[in-house]
C-alpha cells in the first residue's frame, strides 16, 4: 500500500507561463485554459505535452447498503447497466466514443454472474458479490479494501505501461451515494444533513429515509481516522479501486481526470493517504448531487464545467475532456506574437 | 431588411421530452444536456436531430475610434490577425480544426489591401477600410450599415444552401469591445460604467480613458431608438455583419451558438429587430468582459462554459461546441431503458 506520488518539479513553471503568455491573444484571455495548460506542462515536464492513449475505467460494484432502501433503483441494475456499457448504449459510451476516449468496464464486484462473451469484454476484478451492509457493521473487510485499491493500482499500472497519460475514472453500483456521503462524513467531518443526496433521484421522503439510514449506521462505527478503515468500513469496492487507481496514476504522473460525487469521494480517501495526488487531477464538473459542492471546497478544487450532470460513469469526465484537450492543443498549435507577425502591447 | 423568423413548433416538444427521460439514466441527470437536445430537436423540429457542416465566420473589421486611444494594441493588428488566421496559428483556428468546425475569415472591413493568396483564402465584403470614429458622429452610414447587415445575412444564407446546419459567428477588430460597449449601452440602456471592459487587456488608467472617451461619443448620438440606427452610429463593420448574419441564420433554422460580448452585442441588435432569433440560439460561454454579464441577463441567457476567457475570435463557441454534439449524441445514440433491458423505477 506505499505510493511514491512526487510533486511535479516547478523549474518549468516560468517557461511555460512564458510560453503561453507570448502566443497571439491578449494576456490571460483563455483564462482556465491556460490554467490546465500550465498544470499538464508541469506533469509531464514539458513545454509540448501530449495527451496520449486518453482512457475512462467504469468501476462498478454493487452494496449491501441497497437493501436497506436507499436507492429508488433495484440492485439488479448495476448488472444491468454493465451489459448496457459492453453494448456500447449507456451515456458514457456516447461520450466516451464522441471524444475520443477508450473505456474499459470492470466488474470490481458486481453482483451476479456475467457471461463469457461479457467477461471478455470487461476486467474481471471481482473482491465480492457487493459489499456487505454497513448498517450493522463494515461493508468489508480490511483485506479485501487493500486487495481492492492494490488492484485498482495494478489495473491502472498496466494503461499506463501501454502508453495512456491521461485516464479518467467512472463508477456503476446502486447505493454507491451512501456509501460515498459516508466517505465524505468521516473524511471531512461534514454533517450529514451535506453529505447525503438524493442520488439516482430519491424525492424528500426517500432522501429523509436515505438520511436516518444512514445516521443509523454511525452507531456501529469506529472512527480510529485511518483513511483504509474509513473506506473498508463504508466504501464500495468499486470505490477502493478508483482510490488505488488515483494514487497509481499520480504515481506514473498521469493527468487524472475527475468525475463528479462519488469518484470525488474516492479522491478524498486517496488525499487523506497522499495529498500529493491533487497536483495531477483535473476537475472536471460540479456535480448536481448534493454534497459534491463540499468536497471540492475541501479540496479546493475548481471543476471546469457546471451542466447539472449527475449521472456518474464518468460522464462528466468524458465531457470535459474535449477542454483539456483544446489547452494542449492551444499551447502546442498556436502561434506566438514573433511566429505570426502580430505586433504585441 | 426584412426577416421571417418562426418560432420553431411546439408539438414536438413532449415527445422529445418522452425520449429524453427514457433514456437509460436517472431521470434529468443529464442537466443542461438534456436543455440543449430539446432545443435542437426543437429547432430542427425531430426527434434525431444532426449538426451537420459546422461552420464559424470569423467577421474582421477596423474601427475609426481605436485611433482615440481605446486599446491598447494598435490597429494594424487586426489586419496582422486575419493573415495569422489565414496561416491557421491562431486560437480559433486550433480549437476549430479540434472539433471540426469548418472556419473562414471575412473581410468586412479590415483597413489595407491584401494579396491575392490571401484574398483567395478568405470572403472578401469590404464595406470600407474601418469605420469612421464615432467620437464626433456616426461610425457608418445607414447604407454601409444595411449593406453590411445583407452581406452578413448572404454570407450565411450561402452556407445554410451548402448544408451547415449549426453555425457560430467570431470577430475580430481592434478597437471592436468599444463599439459593443455602445451598442450594449443604448440597448439595454445599463449605464456605461456596466458596459465598458478591459477589452483585450487595459489597466485601470486605460479603461477610465476609454469610459471617458465612450462617454464624450454620446454629445453627437441622437437615439431614435431604432436598432439599424444604433449600428450604424456606434456600430463597426464585422458587428453589422453578425447582425445580419444571425438574423439569416434563425430565419434558415440554423442552431446558432452565441459567443461572447462582442458578438453578442450583436446578437443584442439582432434581437431588437427580430426577439424570436432567441430560438435558434445557444449560449456558448461567459466571457470575462465585463459587460457580458449583464448582457446575457437581458436575454435571459445562461451559458454552457464559464472558463474565464475573452479572446474573441469564435473561441468560446469553438470550445463549446463538443458538448452541443454530446447533447445531440446522447439523444441518437444511448439506449433506452426498454432497448437496453434495464429496470426503471
Amino acid at each position: 500500500m506505499n505510493f511514491s506520488i512526487k510533486k511535479p518539479g516547478n523549474k518549468i513553471a516560468e517557461q511555460l507561463s512564458h510560453k503561453i503568455n507570448n502566443k497571439t491573444k491578449p494576456l490571460g484571455s483563455l483564462g482556465r485554459l491556460e490554467e490546465i495548460a500550465q498544470k499538464t506542462g508541469l506533469i509531464q515536464q514539458t513545454l509540448t505535452p501530449e495527451l496520449k492513449a486518453p482512457a475512462i475505467l467504469v468501476f462498478s460494484a454493487d452494496h449491501g447498503i441497497a437493501a436497506e432502501g436507499v436507492s429508488p433503483f433495484p440492485q439488479e441494475v448495476t448488472q444491468q447497466m454493465v451489459l448496457n456499457f459492453v453494448n456500447g448504449g449507456a451515456g458514457i459510451n456516447v461520450f466516451a466514443r464522441q471524444n475520443g476516449i477508450g473505456i474499459k468496464v470492470v466488474d470490481a464486484g458486481v453482483k451476479g454472474d456475467f457471461d463469457d462473451s461479457i467477461k471478455s469484454e470487461i476486467i474481471n476484478a471481482k473482491i465480492a458479490e457487493g459489499t456487505r451492509s454497513f448498517l450493522n457493521g463494515p461493508a468489508m473487510t480490511i483485506e479485501q479494501c487493500k486487495q481492492a485499491v492494490r488492484k485498482g493500482a495494478e489495473i491502472v499500472q498496466q494503461y499506463s505501461d501501454n502508453g495512456c497519460n491521461v485516464i479518467g475514472f467512472g463508477e456503476m453500483g446502486i447505493g454507491n451515494t451512501s456509501s460515498s456521503a459516508m466517505l465524505m462524513h468521516c473524511i471531512t467531518g461534514e454533517p450529514l444533513e451535506t453529505c447525503v443526496g438524493k442520488g439516482t433521484g430519491l424525492d424528500e421522503e426517500g432522501l429523509k429515509k436515505k438520511r436516518d439510514i444512514l445516521a443509523g449506521s454511525l452507531k456501529h462505527y469506529n472512527d480510529n481516522g485511518s483513511p483504509l478503515q474509513i473506506l473498508s468500513h463504508y466504501g464500495g469496492f468499486e470505490l477502493a479501486m478508483i482510490a488505488g487507481g488515483f494514487l497509481k496514476a499520480a504515481e506514473n504522473k498521469m493527468t487524472i481526470i475527475v468525475d463528479g460525487f462519488n469518484v470525488t469521494a474516492s479522491l478524498l480517501v486517496a488525499h487523506k493517504i497522499e495529498p500529493n495526488v491533487l497536483d495531477y487531477c483535473i476537475f472536471a464538473h460540479h456535480s448536481d448531487e448534493k454534497g459534491h459542492a463540499k468536497m471540492l471546497e475541501h479540496l479546493d478544487a475548481k471543476p471546469l464545467l457546471n451542466l447539472n450532470m449527475r449521472l456518474g460513469e464518468g460522464t462528466g469526465a468524458a465531457v470535459a475532456y474535449p477542454i483539456i484537450e483544446a489547452s494542449v492543443n492551444f499551447l502546442n498549435e498556436m502561434a506566438s506574437f514573433d511566429e505570426a507577425g502580430v505586433s504585441n502591447v
